[in-house]
């Protein structure tokens, strides 16, 4: 067989999927991001994790931390993933490039901590502190709701009361008024219990996914506004269940399972195509 | 790294993709083949290849010869995949489990012949003798034009010349009248040159594919039918080129690419989901 030029992992957090490398090649190519995330083509994914020490990376000169060189299906430079994270981080506990517990991973958008249990329970990341940003009134069809905008990192307005989500069309993308000029990421949540949401998610540029770490955030965030609380929410969407901690020091974590699915080898210049 | 309970290989034959699997479990249950085949949750594919001895498998008792156990990416059973069965054989000759050139694998429609050449170039499968069905219909958005119904295997209605296949919208299925019983895959061709087609298709149960194989043999055949002669015809689809030849004892080869993307190992017991 002739594979063998370039290990990955292949892994998802709620269904959001990557393609991680162990051993990035130091001029990971844009081509190559596109083909591996290929899902018919190539290996399939939302995304590339490229594991680099930090000194590899522009982010860090702390040779101790990991740098996550996160990519887009399309080959762009991103700069973090909520779900890609809890994934890169499993990554690096079970290759045992980590010991389990605390630690730091640095990103384009800065250091984050996350916690890794060692029973390869759910991952806990630190996601930052929100920004809220102007309101908008979002429309799915025939239904017209506020939408409270918030960012972390990227923008997101939340519906905070969308009634039945499975009956919404979301095969295209909902109405913002007035329109953000770099577009936004929509949420629309169903409350079903105290401190208990169902979401649906329709990503900027992307179109409806079964998961957004950050729009899950940005909901829970919302909903506690609202509520005028700081706590702990369960935010379940299509492809698991997320759990939202907005902490008095105003930082938000996000908690979720990261399993790696698939470990192996590609060559890709073998691909002709 | 807990991997390694399981080994895969994903190959593609014109972007119809395949999770190929060289030491199945005997058991293989339509939960795993769904979970493999799961585009996020797991490895990917539209379809299981399981590689067998004959003796193993229902179709055949010569132990010389392979059988291709063959799942659909919902976990049930079928007969044969033109574009599969060279995904099949090309891993067969690369992990020299059979040499190149000429042999035969078992299938629960019979017994193929493949020819793969020793230097990865594309792999011809006889894919038998087409039957002639009824003719229907075919509308898509505004237009109506004349299906010739063939079969080999499965049932196609092959409409001619669609005009500009790249202005279709095959987002909803073609309207077939008078319908076919239990479905029909649907082939739109734009014809290019002599002897060359471009395809559209959408398959019963699916929608729109970027590749079928079968589809292909049967719209080079009705094209040929049409043109009064047994040829070589050039069919251009989505994923790749086809080529098919109807022979003088009235059998369809199949020609085209199998590429062999990716090999691993998973553990499905620690998918848990």
């Amino acid at each position: 067989m002739r594979f063998g030029s370039l290990q990955f992992v292949k892994g998802h957090g709620t269904e959001n999927d990557f393609v991680l490398l162990p051993e990035p090649p130091d001029d990971l190519s844009e081509a190559l991001v596109r083909r591996l995330c290929d899902r018919r083509a190539g290996i399939g994914g939302d995304g590339v994790l490229a594991v680099r020490r930090s000194a590899d990376g522009a982010a860090s000169r702390d040779a101790d931390t990991y740098f996550m060189d996160y990519r887009n299906a399309d080959g762009s430079i991103a700069e973090i993933c909520g779900n890609g994270i809890r994934v890169f981080a499993r990554y690096l506990v079970e290759a045992g490039r980590q010991a389990a517990g605390c630690f730091e991973v640095d990103t384009r958008a800065g250091r984050c901590r996350v916690e890794v249990p060692a029973d390869g329970g759910d991952i806990t990341v630190e996601m930052g502190v929100p920004e809220r940003l102007t309101d908008a009134k979002v429309t799915v069809g025939t239904a017209t709701w506020p939408g409270y905008g918030y960012a972390i990192g990227n923008p997101h307005l939340v519906v905070l009361d969308a009634g039945d989500i499975d009956a919404l069309d979301l095969s295209s993308a909902p109405t913002v008024e007035p329109p953000f000029p770099t577009g936004v990421n929509v949420e629309l949540l169903q409350p079903v219990g105290p401190r208990q949401l169902r979401m649906r998610v329709y990503e900027r540029g992307v179109g409806e996914t079964r998961s957004c770490g950050s729009g899950a955030c940005m909901a829970a965030v919302a909903a506690m506004d609202a509520a005028g609380e700081r706590s702990t929410y369960v935010v379940d969407v299509a492809g698991g269940r997320l759990t939202v901690t907005w902490r008095d020091d105003d930082v938000v974590t996000l908690t979720g399972p990261a399993i790696l699915v698939a470990f192996g080898e590609v060559d890709p210049s073998t691909w002709n195509g």
